[in-house]
């Protein structure tokens, strides 16, 4: 791999200096943010995840905070999410689109405070996108981005070091939702998500002076648990059918292509007519790779013969399934169980379109 | 260095396969696509620029094309600068600012054929705030990406290249000038403009057919003038005191602080109150550092005593002045002259302000 050339444009974090010290080996950019991506290897990252604990620096999650009269409102604007559904201290996932439904980032949002939201951003300036909207059709709103960095824990034992650092009161938060708890002199938000299909949570951290005691104390821990600075995982989460905005769907697609279409509540929203007029032309599947991918740092065609059925923007060896695991976008007439050709800039694979993910 | 994971979310550009061939040794990444930023060594990769002509895939360059009956009415609703100044065929610097006046980006935009914009975007998703506005204000427009990648020639054998490859007409082509040239069996845009103060062009590629065979004319071509596969220098941009966004400058400062101040024109724009009622209380500065500094990774204080004074977000050592080189922000009460203590991760430096900077 080539090197990354550091600079004050690409973000470090308040763990990325922990995170040096803990061996990263391979980082990459979101939202101009250092990101860890390899410690030890892919394979023996992936498998320590799947079998221990391991704390994520993701404060690569850019938050936006929007508060003031109308932010519900204007939230509400954003996304065909129905938010009046989403209870008090839980969060929603909640796709953004553009007029023409196109997705412009699938973040998660939540209300740290009554009347106040915190959207947790994938890798796109969305701000720009809610204050340019916000501005420009008279939301009484402020938007800003506020001093909160995501400290993730993930991993099998997850529940079991959280409850040590946090109270046994974690082990009540369901599955997307939140609570405020004591850390120290402070408090910090724990949410029980996270990018693997592991279980564990993510801390908002707002308080800088609470960062490092925070990792120092999980690791501590943690050690019981065999704890280890971590991060997302490819094969794992291609396994599992985690999607990565930028990777599996990008703006040219819909929430209904990208396979979100349960979160397509409302049409009141930008974009909400063109998503009731819309037809999904491609959709989101499963793909076993006969042996293992190379890196798959291009978009891949998949074949049906002559014609194009679609195409793999993320793959991975999976050491657990044996095979090569992959995440496509085909054409609606292509079903579970259709062999295709990955064209690959290391030549062809064949591929198979599976009924599920694997987890 | 540690290493960059690739990835289909950072993009690679149609000469990204040209510059591994051409042995590149780092990347950073800049608007979610991979620039070059290292081939020999800073140093070497410099000393070069300053000698010879070098070819720059600068695709990271990405562009927002504005077009309708109300495109020029929100290209100045967007920027301070006076767009009725800009004479046809000339490229533009449009600081771009938020209502509070903070720098949102800072590109070059110019128009390819009339009544259509294209804007050259420095490091941030500048199109989502464009379009917000548009939708949110509801501008008759169309903003989108066109497929425009572009390579630049810099050095002081870019003019005689150039001619070499376009023909003579490139040399009547002024500063920030562009003309329609015609290549092979197409045509691309050529502007006299690029990040080095070594002169050169820039090339606007619209048919991505043209793409390699178009990198291939030049390096064959270049081989009486020294060619090499190239990229922006740190050590040359900050002697010639070029600033770059997400470093120097941030949407913290408005364009009076980043030394953009005759670029503020009128004030019908967005951000426009704010910059009329601004008093700055800061500059940029060059400051010089004795002795080679550590890689500028992190923001570093320019402390006056136990006072700060300011800050330093780029710094390099410099071959040709034989100093440490560097663009910093201080408060309006320093000067050129004034002595300074820059505490870096690495320990203190002794710094001092400058009249100007290098070149």
């Amino acid at each position: 791999m080539t090197a990354l050339a550091p600079s004050n444009r690409l973000r470090r974090t308040w763990w990325t200096d922990a995170v040096e010290a803990a061996g990263v080996s391979a980082f990459t950019v979101y939202n101009k943010t250092l990101l860890p991506v390899v410690f030890e290897s892919p394979s023996e990252d992936c498998r320590h995840l799947k079998s221990a604990v391991q704390v994520w620096d993701v404060a690569c999650e850019r938050q936006i905070r929007i508060e003031g009269p109308d932010a519900t409102k204007l939230m509400q604007r954003l996304t065909p999410r129905d938010l009046d559904r989403i209870k008090p201290g839980k969060c929603a996932y909640v796709p953004i689109c553009d007029v023409n439904g196109g997705m412009l980032n699938d973040p998660v949002a939540l209300q740290p405070f009554p009347g106040v939201w915190w959207i947790s951003l994938a890798d796109s300036d969305l701000a720009l996108w809610v204050e340019g909207v916000a501005m420009g059709a008279g939301y009484d709103v402020s938007v800003s981005e506020p001093d909160v960095q995501i400290l993730a824990v993930q991993g099998p034992w997850a529940g079991d070091l959280a409850a040590e650092v946090f109270g046994e009161d974690t082990r009540d938060i369901p599955f997307f939702g939140f609570k405020w708890l004591p850390f120290e002199n402070g408090k910090v938000l724990v949410a029980r998500s996270g990018y693997s299909k592991q279980g564990g949570f993510e801390i908002y951290v707002t308080d800088p002076a609470l960062a490092t005691p925070l990792w120092d104390t999980l690791m501590s821990k943690g050690q019981p648990f065999d704890i280890r600075a971590g991060c997302p995982s490819g094969p794992e989460r291609i396994e599992g059918g985690m999607l990565s905005y930028g990777n599996d769907m990008t703006r040219a697609d819909t929430p209904f292509e990208a396979g979100l279409g349960r979160y397509v509540q409302r049409f009141d929203c930008i974009g909400g007519a063109a998503l009731r007029a819309h037809v999904a032309s491609r959709k989101i599947v499963a793909v076993e790779l006969e042996g293992a991918p190379p890196v798959c740092d291009r978009e891949w065609p998949l074949m049906d013969g002559d014609v194009q059925a679609g195409r793999i923007r993320s793959a991975a060896w999976s050491d657990e399934f044996q095979c090569g695991v992959a995440i496509g976008m085909v054409g609606m007439n292509w079903e579970p169980g259709d062999r295709l050709t990955c064209v690959t800039q290391d030549g062809k694979i064949a591929a198979t379109i599976q009924e599920r993910f694997w987890k």
